[in-house]
C-alpha cells in the first residue's frame, strides 16, 4: 500500500556489478515536511553530511538512493559526487536541488563510479512512476535476503491516511542505528515538530534497540516524508488522531527493525533480550546490549546450547550495578537461573532454543527499570558473508 | 626450564569427561611470596573469590587447578566445594590451607563433580614430583590447541635465577584479562611490593592488551610465586638486577599473551593493532580495541579483504576524539589510507594480509599518545567451537 502522491523509479547503474537495479528514486508529487535521524558514528558518509545540512529546511520532495557503494571515507571527491547526483536528479525532476536528498549504502572507501551513474540519471528521472515501492525496496538491498516493507492505514475523519516504510540492513547493525537506510512516506499532513518528536520516539524503541554484530555504520539514515496529500488538518500532538499516527509510526519502525534482525547476516534465530529490575534504564540497556552483542552468547544460541553462564559473564562485564545472587534468567517461561545459580532445567529450555524466535528474560531484581533489545545468533554464514563482502 | 623448588602433579578426575588430565597441582617446596591479579568481571567464580581473600597474606605454597568446570555461578555450594578441595590438598601436602590457592576454568554454572574430584585428590598430592610443568600446562587447557609455556634465565651475582610462566586461554579473551589462567614461578627472592608492582606493569602491556572475542570471563587469574630458593638478597626496585627481573617478567607475560591470541578459538591470523597520534592513551586503547573487537574487521582479515572502511567505521564509533580527514592507516608498511581516504594500494597490501602475523598502524595525527592491542581473525571455526562448547 502506497500513500498518495509518491512515485518511484529504479535503474541498473552497475555500481558494484551489473545485472540488478541499484539506483532508486522516491518522488513526492508535492513538497513534503521531512524529519530525519542519522548515524552517530563520528565518521560519516558524504550523503549523510549533505542530508544533515539539507534537513535544516525541513522540506523534501525526492530521495535518490544507491546500493553497492557507501560513498564514505571518500573525501572531498565524495562530497562533489553526492552534490552532482543531487543536482542531476533535481534537474531531471525540475525541482529545487535543496529538496533532493541522497543516501548510499555498500562498501566504504571506494569512490562512486560516476562514469556509470551519470548517464543513468536521466533514465532514472524520466522513469518516474514506472517502478513500484517493492522495486525500490529491492534496489536498496545489499546483503539483505528479502525486501523490507511495512505499512499501516489510519482513519482521519472520513478519509484514510497511509503510512508506509521501507528499509534495508543486515550487517553492521547495532545500537544507535546501523548500516541501515529507512524511508517512510505518508500522505497525512503532520506538523513538523510533531513529526520530529514522533520519529525520534519510534526510532528509539525500534532501530535503536536492535543489534546484529555490534558494528555501527557510517551511513545510517532514517527519513520520513509527510506530503499532506490527504488534505487533513495538520496533525499535532494535541490532535485527536495523534495517538493513531504515533502508533502507526511505532508499529512500522518496529516491524521493519524486526525484519532487519531476522535478516541479520547469516542469522537463523531472532532473540529478544528483556532486562528487568535494573537500577536505571541506561543500566538495563547496557546489560541487554552486553548479552545481545556477546559472540559467545550468540554462538551458543546458534548451537542450541543453554550456556547461561555466558549470559552471567556478559552481565558481569557490562559495567552495570548488579548483585550476582539476585539474578533470575528464563528462556521463554522456563526459569533457568534463580538467584544467580542454575535451576537444572536446561533440557526443557532446549526446546525453546530450537524455535526461530524466542524471548530471554533477565531480572536483576535490584530496581524497577527495564529495556528490550532484539538480536540474532552468530553462525558460520555470518563469517562467510563478511569474509568476502568486498572482493 | 623450571625454577628451583617447584614440583608438579596431575591426575584425571573426569571433570568434564574422562581420558585426560584435568586436575593439576603446583607445589613450592618453600613458602613463597605471591602476587596476583583477578578478573574485573562483577560476576566472579568461587575460586577467584577465595583467592582474593587468601592473597592478602601475600604467602603461598601451592596452587590446585582444574579444567572442564569454572565453578562460577554455583552459589554457596561452589564456595564450599572450593574450600573443601583446598582443605584436602592442604591436608595431603601437610601445609596450612591458607597457603593453598585454587583456580578453575571451563563451563560456567555447573557444580563441580565433587564425587569424582574428591577421591582423586590424595592421588594428586601423593603424586607430587611425578608430573612435568608441561603436564600441568596441558591439564589446564580447555579449547586451547597447544600448551603455553614461557621462560627466562637471568644472572644475579654468580647465580642464575629462572622465571617461568604457563597459561591457558583461547576464548572469552578480552581487555582487562580473559578466560585466562596464568601461573608464574621463580626461584628468585623478590620483595613483596616489588613483585606486586612489577606484575601489574607486565600484565598491563600483555594480558590486558589482547582480545579474541571481546568477552571477559568470570575466572581470570594471574598468580606469581617467588620462593627465593636461589637465596639471593631480595630484589627491590632499587636492586641492580631489578631491571633484568622486570624485563624477564614483561617478556614472559608478553610471550604468553601472544600465544593466547595465536591460539584464539578458530583463529588463523595474529594482528597487532597499533594506534598512534591519539589525544590520550585511553583514547588510543579505546580505538585499538574498537577495531580489534569489530566482527566485521575480523572477518575481513580472515577473508584477505582490505576492507579498510570497516576500520574507519570502528574508529568512528569508538567514542574517541578524531578528525576523519587526518587518519592514516597502513598494513605493514603499505599506506592504505592517507588523510581519511584510500590510497588505492589494496593489491600490494593483500600480500601482507596473507601472512600469518602482521601489523596495522593507525595514525590519528591529532596527539602524541599510542597503544597496541593484539587480536586475531574471526573464522567459521570460532562459531563451530563455541556453538557446541558445552553440549
Amino acid at each position: 500500500m502506497v500513500p498518495k502522491g509518491y512515485l518511484f523509479s529504479t535503474v541498473d547503474a552497475a555500481i558494484k556489478k551489473a545485472g540488478r537495479k541499484d539506483l532508486a528514486l522516491i518522488f513526492s508529487q508535492r513538497e513534503a515536511t521531512v524529519s530525519g535521524m542519522f548515524t552517530t558514528n563520528t565518521v560519516k558518509s558524504a550523503p549523510v553530511k549533505l542530508d544533515m545540512e539539507k534537513i535544516r529546511s525541513r522540506r523534501a520532495q525526492a530521495i535518490v538512493v544507491n546500493s553497492g557503494n557507501a560513498n564514505a571515507c571518500t573525501g572531498e571527491k565524495g562530497m562533489q559526487d553526492a552534490r552532482e547526483i543531487v543536482r542531476l536528479v533535481a534537474g531531471g525532476l525540475m525541482v529545487n536541488s535543496s529538496l533532493v536528498y541522497i543516501c548510499s549504502t555498500g562498501v566504504i572507501g571506494v569512490p562512486l563510479p560516476m562514469n556509470r551513474i551519470r548517464p543513468e540519471i536521466s533514465k532514472l528521472t524520466r522513469g518516474i512512476g514506472k517502478s513500484t515501492l517493492e522495486d525500490v525496496a529491492k534496489a536498496i538491498m545489499t546483503t539483505d535476503t528479502f525486501p523490507k516493507i511495512a505499512t499501516r492505514k489510519m482513519k482521519i475523519g472520513k478519509t484514510t491516511g497511509i503510512v508506509t516504510g521501507i528499509c534495508k540492513g543486515a550487517g553492521m547493525i547495532c545500537p544507535l542505528m546501523a548500516t541501515m537506510l529507512c524511508f517512510i512516506m505518508t500522505d497525512i499532513a503532520v506538523e513538523q515538530k510533531t513529526l520530529d518528536r514522533t520519529l525520534r520516539g519510534a526510532i528509539n524503541s525500534s532501530f535503536n534497540s536492535i543489534t546484529v554484530d555490534g558494528d555501527r555504520s557510517t551511513n545510517d539514515t532514517v527519513l520520513i516524508m509527510a506530503n499532506g496529500m490527504l488534505a487533513n488538518k495538520h496533525i499535532t500532538e494535541q490532535s485527536t488522531s495523534y495517538h493513531l499516527f504515533k502508533k502507526a509510526l511505532h508499529d512500522i519502525t518496529r516491524e521493519l527493525s524486526r525484519m532487519i534482525v531476522k535478516d541479520g547476516e547469516g542469522a537463523s534465530k531472532l532473540v529478544e533480550i528483556q532486562v528487568r529490575g535494573a537500577k536505571s534504564e541506561a543500566d538495563a540497556r547496557k546489560a541487554a546490549y552486553a548479552v545481545a552483542n556477546s559472540n559467545l552468547f550468540k554462538t551458543s544460541i546458534y548451537g542450541n546450547d543453554i550456556n547461561w553462564g555466558r549470559i552471567m559473564a556478559a552481565l558481569g562485564y557490562s559495567g552495570i550495578t548488579l548483585k550476582e545472587e539476585r539474578i533470575d534468567i528464563s528462556f521463554g517461561k522456563i526459569p533457568i537461573v534463580k538467584k544467580g545459580t542454575g535451576t537444572g532445567r536446561e533440557s526443557k529450555a532446549r526446546e525453546i532454543l530450537k524455535q526461530q524466535e524466542f524471548i530471554i528474560v533477565i531480572d536483576l531484581n535490584i530496581g524497577k527499570a527495564s529495556a528490550k533489545v532484539l538480536t540474532c545468533d552468530l553462525t558460520e554464514d555470518y563469517v562467510k558473508i563478511n569474509a568476502s563482502y568486498k572482493t
